[in-house]
């Protein structure tokens, strides 16, 4: 609003992107105060907000740089100011004049490899290019994606590919996406100890063989908010715990009162005899993501609750197309006496990357649930 | 490009989204043909491709008329031309000022309601701003989401409460989408026909009320391409025609040569002990719908083909993260000597729509696999 003066969530046209300031802020600094506390710079990955707004504010928190998941990404923020970036995905050789803009227009890009074959296409752009590209290596510490193995005989060889010119080495790094598949505690610290012990080996394995290592790169939201030391580690990074969601609320590495990120949604109808409650909230706003299916707790695609944010048991979000949500209640109901065509509802996604990723911008509810006058806008696309 | 010549696609950086123009085509004159044989308009949805290009060619082969899933969808169209819009979801009390900006602004919008607690919604503001809102009924003719069933006795009630002033009756519309769950074509003529038949139904019993019921609007891409007869009915909607995609396929209401929409991807590493081959396109690039994971053939995240659209019967889209895909090969196959780092690949998606979403635009290949000078920009957000 153009008067600074603040508004009622009744004044928003549906669906739309909600964060609560004030729980978002005690989230943010957890995780800064975690990293401190275990001695680590943190490099929060923005591929879950893409928005600079909120980059300013963990940057003023104390974190070091940003991770991205794409060099569109790292275009936004460092037209934004952030000019330490770790692009955390490995590179496909048709991104590197890309990136190479980045680093010409002043971005500290470090890029990352996995391969003998990918360090080549690096090095020899960095040549060819008079360039030197400062070059991740990636390590799989968990089995779950991209990466070599801590012991890997090819590690020492990708560390070769990238000495020859056109490339350095910057350090290696690790993501434990493995740890979205635990919800115990022991089991939690155990994977982030093996995470951090199998990137600070592979760091050791390339020191011992003549390599200057820099930088010892780790993190999950998960294993960051479970780990128990990170020695040996120079930075953490983290994502989704500016938010936290209901898979994260199924790991256990956050509470209720922490989910920051919901969709504020109107009931459009109904259908009486089955108990459905028909709202405006489908799977574009929502994301197609069923993260909790394989929980203790399956949300379907969300967690419908009052516009204070109290949780709804007696409606289940069971099914969705694309404009539609389809709540499902419990039979003794009267669905439309309880929730008129008009009701507003908030629903706590799944798997909060994905729901942010459909909604241009964020709307900003103060501890009272008002709405601020500002918005936070969000990238879109590559 | 500026110069207008014509690019390969290994110009292009990955993920991006292609539409083969070709295809697209023959997609675009196969249901124009089948509505002008059917003897009704056609007012295709354009939630599907949500680009103002595309609709506007839809209008020049004889679209009367668009379908939008959206108010955001209202505004970019009408700004771009089209004035005539079937706005195809129960509308909410808060979307109707929007509403009312639009019809002011000289869009032509037709609401839809289903209970006479929203015809009220509707009329009701409709009188406070001196307004007439054409409103159409939705009938359920599947049991499959919103609307009235053909012979609910709340059908009359809702056109009475839309007459006293504010409001309109249009006609009513259906949306046989449980036509999704099919694959037999006598099944699918039998589902287009109940769904026609359904929505006659409800516009007769309006007409015997005294309610001038002008519009019988039916479709859905597999009865729009299955139905036998549309007698009674006025107007054909339907989306995903334009596109086709594996869902559609699996349905059997098009063949491979048909699927116009793909995302081109590039090969980032492999897991060779593994079999897998990892590329930059996760599930924010092809979305997280699993549309044919109950169909016959389960083509996971998507058909994974050649650069030149071939389907690579030896690699399957297993698992995705935000912006990764995991290929699984046939466990004979050297990954990464057979798809090296670099190596470009396109992805048919499970459902266009959901696929689509995550672009800003589309890049156009001829009949040739060359890329076309120009790119057609799509609507984003609410």
């Amino acid at each position: 609003m153009a008067d600074g003066t603040l508004r009622s969530l009744d004044t928003l046209e549906t669906p739309a992107l909600l964060v609560e300031r004030a729980r978002l802020e005690r989230n943010l600094a957890r995780m800064q105060a975690r990293a401190e506390a275990l001695g680590v710079r943190l490099r929060p990955h923005v591929k879950t907000h893409k928005s600079v707004a909120l980059g300013q504010r963990q940057a003023e928190l104390g974190a070091r740089g940003i991770t991205v998941s794409t060099l569109a990404e790292a275009d936004h923020f460092s037209a934004g100011g952030a000019h330490d970036v770790l692009y955390a995905a490995c590179i496909a050789p048709n991104k590197l004049p890309h990136a190479l803009r980045l680093r010409r227009a002043g971005c500290a890009l470090v890029v990352v490899v996995d391969s003998v074959a990918a360090a080549h296409h690096v090095a020899e752009f960095g040549r060819s290019q008079d360039e030197r590209f400062a070059v991740a290596i990636e390590i799989d510490t968990d089995d779950h994606r991209a990466g070599l193995a801590p012991d890997a005989c090819e590690l020492t060889e990708v560390a070769a590919a990238l000495a020859g010119g056109g490339a350095e080495l910057w350090g290696v790094m690790t993501h434990a996406g493995g740890s979205y598949a635990l919800s115990d505690p022991a089991a939690l610290r155990a994977f982030a100890e093996r995470e951090r012990a199998g990137c600070v080996h592979a760091a050791e394995r390339l020191r011992a063989a003549g390599h200057a290592c820099r930088e010892v790169s780790v993190g999950s939201t998960p294993t960051a908010l479970s780990a128990a030391t990170l020695a040996g580690v120079t930075e953490l990074r983290a994502g989704v715990y500016v938010f936290q969601d209901l898979v994260m609320l199924g790991i256990g590495v956050c509470t209720r009162e922490e989910l920051a990120l919901s969709v504020l949604t109107s009931v459009t109808g109904h259908q009486r005899a089955k108990g459905w409650v028909l709202v405006d909230a489908g799977w574009l706003a929502m994301s197609r993501d069923r993260g909790t299916a394989g929980q203790t707790h399956d949300h379907g695609y969300g967690a419908v609750a009052t516009l204070d944010g109290r949780f709804l048991a007696e409606l289940a979000f069971r099914d969705a197309n694309q404009e539609h949500g389809i709540l499902l209640a419990e039979p003794s109901l009267d669905v439309a006496a309880r929730f008129p065509v008009g009701t507003q509802l908030r629903i706590f996604p799944n798997h909060a990357c994905a729901t942010a990723a459909a909604f241009p911008r964020y709307h900003v509810l103060d501890e009272h649930g008002e709405l601020l006058p500002e918005t936070w806008d969000r990238l879109h696309g590559w």
